[in-house]
């Protein structure tokens, strides 16, 4: 039997395109997916024998998307800090990973990251590492939805031997998951920097088959964009315009240094764009233009990239900084409003994962991914509008309860999926081995 | 007879000139002062009837030191966001301030901030505002120290007809709180464009007088230094210069458009300067030049600004801000340290604040205002360096308990000193109002 449920927040934000804030309406669950939207009598009015979910303080929102990150790196969290990126990398994180990465490894961080996405509010990770298997397996286990990554390198690691080795291992991690509900899948060329045309091609034709959406570092640093105009004669987006992977199917990652033609043949050809602001701070990449790639209509949507190089996997301080800080390199205060940035971590995050039909907002059919962020708190008060009060005002210390698919997966802050003890233990373990043996 | 208390965290960050974290160590309490610290069995066996306070997943850090606020327009939290400056001042902040602001809204205000700040270890709001009586009254009633200030601005408001009537006021709530332990008074012109050359000569004599610092915004906007050199034939920090305010008592607050000889000119007189962070882009008033203000050898501290411009009183964000946004814009990612950012939140704030000698570090003979923060949650794990875990990923909202001058006004997250939910009841019946007769 089917059970529903009838969630009544005190505001409901749906993201609804042209939506506004709903004062005292429910939503009702059947199942896993969104039955209606209604004011709170009328909804229990017409589900009299339906669950009741008080949420008399909070605001109701879709469950944001992390659009991407490393999961299992959450293991790396504060490893190596205040480091110049050359020496961050060579001499801290790929000598670890190169150690210590396996299966198991891969599968405790990415089940850690996992954790702490529901307990922030988050409910789909779109995650870019190696053994996808154990992402997948950490993604179905902790309930929360996830982007698997078929993941490409040209070099060699613990994980694979070379392109084809990744590419057979991705694609067997692929059809082992199938039918999977909570997972979609990525061809994931690392960056243009780390990868030939030939494998890029390779993995066009990957996507083209399996209709499944790119997801690819570019134009990160500006090193790598003064890489590729010497080795290969022009900049990573002409080059990999050339290659054909630059349209709805690609989503974009950094995407730090822009100049205006590019920006031009980026809205044009409706790439996604995912804005990192925290990382790219952290490693003095530089700060993305978001005013002018707003301007020019292009999706945008936000991620936190790995626990590495941003060790607070957070997307409500994604959000907050993708608003602040687009308003403070442009001088412009108007630009990305509050609901913008709310937008960027939900509806159109779920366009850009080829997902805008059934999540990123709160409407009848749309699967129930759905959050609920207490106001209840003193640093919360008093409430004027609740849209920026999450923004400028909450953070993911506010969320209460996390459905994915009309499963409650949090509940007053409580994991029901993960043992959450357990798993610290074992993460502490694996930390305590890396630190003896570093 | 004096209670000596022993605080056992994990890891003790005293912020000492040079120190390292320590490992297992104690801070011992004997009133309102620091006793000694020590290795957690030396100090149990030297203070055998003491109290214990374990702390076994915490960093205990100095209070933290909020170095520019305007603590009770929290009642404005939210009120207007996502607008051009000159619109949110003239058409929302200036008219509610003038309809609402008066004693008692300021008290209650005041006391939000104030319980917002210990809840996110935060004991030092260096305050500028209206009616500092009641700043006076809800710092003391709260048990946080407050930079209190006698407020000045060339305009009558509801608080005071001119300067002098706002000197006056200021003079005799300062002679009112005299010796009152947890104040500091400042000396306050509001800004180059509101104060005329008479005001400040009068209130850089009055700090001279009472031995003050002083407290002024000063190039927050371009507008503003641009309005200075039509109206004055020179920007504001030539101005002020000239007045003779530039020196080691004036915490110039914002700071955001500098050119290099006003930076040679601050670090050779020994300027504080108060950095928000947040604040400066939620505004669109641009990015202060961190990177080369430190270069120079200048004192900047971290500030939240009000709750109307920084709708999140949180220094943890402040501290994370400031270290993230200076690698970003300035390219280089060694510059502000996760260590550099927390002194500019503690030691070098108390030295702005002229109480480098009695705050700001734990160490002997320094009154006790510290911090406990527990790195237990999952979001904390693992816990690789404890200091740049501070900064990159704990938050307010792992604050534990608090002390200040000896005295816990924090325990568990509940604050000892204030009843947060009659608080609460008395700020919304006041925004009830504002919003009712708006």
């Amino acid at each position: 039997m089917t059970t529903t449920k009838i969630l009544k927040p005190r505001w409901l934000l749906t993201m609804a395109p042209g939506s506004e804030v709903l004062d005292r309406h429910a939503l009702v669950i059947e199942g896993e997916r969104i039955a209606a939207v209604l004011p709170w009598a009328q909804a229990e009015a017409r589900y009299p024998s339906a669950e009741r979910v008080e949420l008399g303080s909070h605001v109701l929102i879709p469950g944001l998307i992390n659009g991407h990150t490393h999961s299992a790196m959450s293991l790396l969290r504060g490893v190596a800090d205040d480091l110049a990126l050359m020496d961050w990398l060579n001499n801290h994180i790929w000598p670890l990973e190169k150690k210590w990465v396996d299966e198991d490894w891969t599968y405790q961080g990415s089940l850690l990251s996992a954790a702490e996405a529901l307990r922030g509010g988050v409910t789909y990770l779109n995650d870019m590492y190696f053994f996808p298997t154990a992402m997948a397996r950490a993604a179905v286990d902790a309930g929360i939805r996830a982007g698997v990554s078929i993941n490409v390198i040209d070099f060699p690691t613990g994980y694979a031997s070379g392109p084809d080795d990744y590419i057979a291992k991705g694609l067997a991690a692929y059809e082992q998951f199938k039918g999977e509900k909570l997972l979609d899948w990525t061809s994931a060329p690392h960056a243009p920097y780390t990868v030939s045309d030939e494998t890029f091609i390779k993995l066009r034709q990957l996507s083209e088959q399996h209709g499944l959406q790119m997801h690819c570092h570019i134009h990160e640093t500006l090193d790598e964009v003064e890489g590729s105009v010497k080795q290969h004669g022009m900049r990573p987006l002409e080059r990999l315009n050339k290659l054909g992977l630059l349209n709805e199917k690609m989503m974009a990652v950094h995407m730090v240094h822009l100049n205006e033609a590019e920006i031009e043949m980026l809205a044009k050809q409706k790439v996604h764009l995912v804005h990192n602001p925290n990382s790219n701070l952290k490693l003095a990449s530089g700060v993305q233009p978001l005013k002018a790639l707003e301007a020019a209509g292009i999706n945008t949507i936000l991620g936190t990239d790995g626990a590495a190089s941003n060790n607070r996997q957070d997307m409500f301080g994604e959000i907050r900084a993708a608003a602040l800080l687009a308003k403070g390199v442009s001088g412009d205060p108007l630009t990305v409003s509050a609901r913008t940035a709310l937008e960027m971590a939900t509806l159109r995050a779920a366009r850009a994962m080829g997902r805008g039909d059934e999540l990123g907002s709160l409407e009848v059919g749309k699967l129930a991914d759905c959050v609920a962020v207490s106001l209840d708190a003193l640093e919360c008060r008093p409430v004027y509008n609740p849209a920026a009060q999450l923004v400028y005002v909450a953070g993911r210390e506010h969320v209460s309860d996390v459905w994915v698919g009309g499963r409650q997966v949090l509940k007053g802050r409580a994991l029901t999926t993960i043992d959450q003890g357990a798993l610290i233990d074992r993460c502490e373990a694996i930390v305590d081995r890396m630190k003896t043996e570093r």
